[in-house]
């Protein structure tokens, strides 16, 4: 705890939940919810359902845990995760749809939808192209200019904030503990050996470096900085769930909380 | 316009539109909507998507028209024509899921959500089985309590409104213009021979007894009152919308507006 | 084995497959395929997906295991689980859009599509009502007459086998391991206690008694005659899979394979 | 007629239909098909449902028309317009289940699926790139090796049957009346002025260029060579219906029908 720097925030725990759809499972989202900090809920396009997200927004209410809505492409058969060459404004209007309906179903029981986080090919078409990431964040902002839209952290976050100051956007950064970076702080595909981190031990030092320094080391060696609000873990299945509970563990300890 | 009642209400107009899908057009909402008071907006279960969505809140905030929330059913191939069988708590979820998604992109553009039409066999089934009236109303108090629900008035509307006292739910009645009724208020079926007015005469007839006494003749000839907020009306192609611009006008001399 | 009528025919096994979808996995089909004799495979609709028929395919091919199209109303969210009021005509367009879908992943797989079972509502539709009964027995004989159509045996078989002769169709009857019977060899509701049978030597007792006498006893101690050609079984889980597993050695006991 | 190349083949005229959905039309299907002789059928993936399809084939099936399974991306909202990255192998498996689907709803009624051509952003994608080519291919080809693959005519098809030749499939080549051509013999992109032909006369010239001398007028004035077996034409509306009953009245005259 020492080690700390005082100023830096807490890094923040954010998770994909709400991932199952009609009769389909998927996640732990029952062991996970307590775990984390922000449940980035899925809204219908690429998983999820009315149903599945209420149920979803009453385990975030009943843990405390702050919700964001998951936008993604309208393709529930490739969950998202396959580029759709969406037309801007359409872009726009799918994710004031899918915010809306999250937030309607939120509104329900009590609960406010407070970021976004766009879902798999969406995230990373916003990331590689800032036309995309100009209709994300035109689609954020009108509806709420308030609500931060959540993305990834990398050795330079200057470009995407001047893209969101275009817009007067608030700006959530994520990184992640699995994952081996490069010298910009870009991920390393995963196609590359050493790109996504098994070994547990490993997974909670890069947790720990970036909570405590906000530094991660690359696979090259090189040490880079990483601006990251919150860290990206996974619910999928038990071992990740494991690993979930010891990185809570770690940060409850360096943040000096009893957990 | 004499005949009058000083204290009966403005007979408003209510218009289901948003109906196109993607690439499919369907409804002259252009044209119809400046003539409305009322656009029941589809909601992407049944009918519509995000762009069609945007564009026709756009067409009802320049025609400064109040728009709703039409939820239907999950079934685009079916039109929401057809009735599932759905768990009430799914209703409810779909209702919230639904109207949250209008007002999402109703928001982005400075539009309010007020009041909700549920649509095709959803209509149907609530105005039949009182448990799906509670899943409709359910769905919508939970949402917003000040939200009104619209339904269809018939001779007697105390059942319906000894339901929604359940929840403390604001409701509307709407009547038809081109439809024939039953000594009770009820709609007679399509399939009965007359059950559908075809005769603008006759359809306008119908629209100025109601604005004017609150009364229909039914098809057996007695006369039946019923206590309606807004009158549905068309706007599939070019002689629906023409009858919709005769009933505004009508309507407009009624109420004395220069139209 | 002695007890077995040298003229019953070998009871086939049957079981649901192919019902994940996109990225959602559903059902232990790997280790169901190669119990069974008779897979029924999702064609879509319900659930699958092309990717997933494929697979499906395969595996069955390499089992050896006969396949054929479990169709089913037009319902992911739903898993075809909920009835829809759909067209007669409706009914017998997706039979053969869905039987067509498979039989056209089969083909290109040397793999030919031996007969349908209709899933879930459509099935349960079917039974109860013999318009939609004759528009499935539409579908199937429209697209190939040699095509069975496997459908719920009851102690009274006469009555769907007097529609199926209006199509001149060919049948197979199923009947239900893990489900008590009522004397007139229905299966009890789901809810009535005792319905489902959880108990293993219970389970493993109807199907001998089935395979052998082609008796079931009733849950109110009568014994039915139920003329089945094959029984429905489970691969949901692994506690259903270690149940097939019993029923096959069984059956094959009986039957004299050494299994 | 005269001036007919004694060996050319007649130029068929092809057009897609069958592409309403559910509740929504889409093409003057009636007035097209008896003037064409093949018809692209929608599959459902990005047009059409099983009750369209079955009607699109009865019309056909009158007409005598040829049907050919027109298969897209799944993107409804989207009408298989915009590319979505599929994996080849999904790619396969989405041929195979839409061209069966389609077959059978055809063998339902007596009719036989004669060719495939993909649809919108499937048929760009698989131009521009050889992987798609061969999945396409391999779809085809492993579902029937004699069934032929339609795709664009440019002047030099020798590559694209390159790769067809890997997988023994048959090709037909088509081109457009209506869209301005380069020295390559590939469509000027519909965004450049000129792109595309209104002007009745110059449709009606590029058709009887192509069907006497297999020749069309590049826009910058070269002539080129499009070996086309097939000319694509469209019935979206009342005008390019009568662009049609032209094109079929010269083609007539041609070839000395009376039409």
């Amino acid at each position: 705890m020492a080690k700390v720097a005082r100023n830096r925030p807490r890094l923040l725990l954010n998770c994909d939940m709400g991932e199952s759809f009609g009769a389909w499972r998927m996640g732990l989202d029952e062991q996970v919810m307590p775990l984390v900090d922000l449940a980035n809920i899925a809204c219908g396009f690429h998983a999820s359902d009315p149903m599945t997200m209420t149920h979803t927004v009453l385990l975030a209410r009943h843990a405390g845990t702050t919700i964001g809505a998951h936008p993604g492409y309208p393709d529930l058969t490739g969950f998202g995760r396959r580029s759709m060459q969406c037309h801007p404004q359409e872009i726009v209007s799918m994710m004031q749809y899918q915010i809306g309906a999250l937030a309607g179903i939120a509104r329900a029981h009590g609960v406010k939808v407070s970021y976004v986080k766009p879902h798999g090919a969406l995230y990373n078409d916003m990331m590689k192209d800032h036309d995309i990431l100009r209709a994300v964040l035109e689609g954020v902002t009108r509806y709420d200019p308030s609500l931060p839209l959540m993305l990834m952290a990398t050795a330079d976050n200057r470009p995407v904030q001047a893209v969101a100051a275009e817009f007067g956007a608030q700006l959530m950064f994520e990184a992640f503990a699995d994952r081996a970076y490069d010298a910009n702080g870009f991920l390393i595909s995963r196609g590359v050996p050493g790109a996504v981190y098994e070994d547990e031990a490993r997974i909670l030092g890069q947790t720990l470096q970036l909570a405590e320094t906000g530094m991660v080391r690359a696979l090259d060696g090189t040490r880079v900085r990483l601006e990251a609000d919150t860290l990206c873990v996974h619910g999928d299945n038990a071992e990740s769930v494991r690993a979930v509970q010891h990185i809570r563990t770690e940060l409850n300890r360096l943040y000096g909380n009893a957990g």
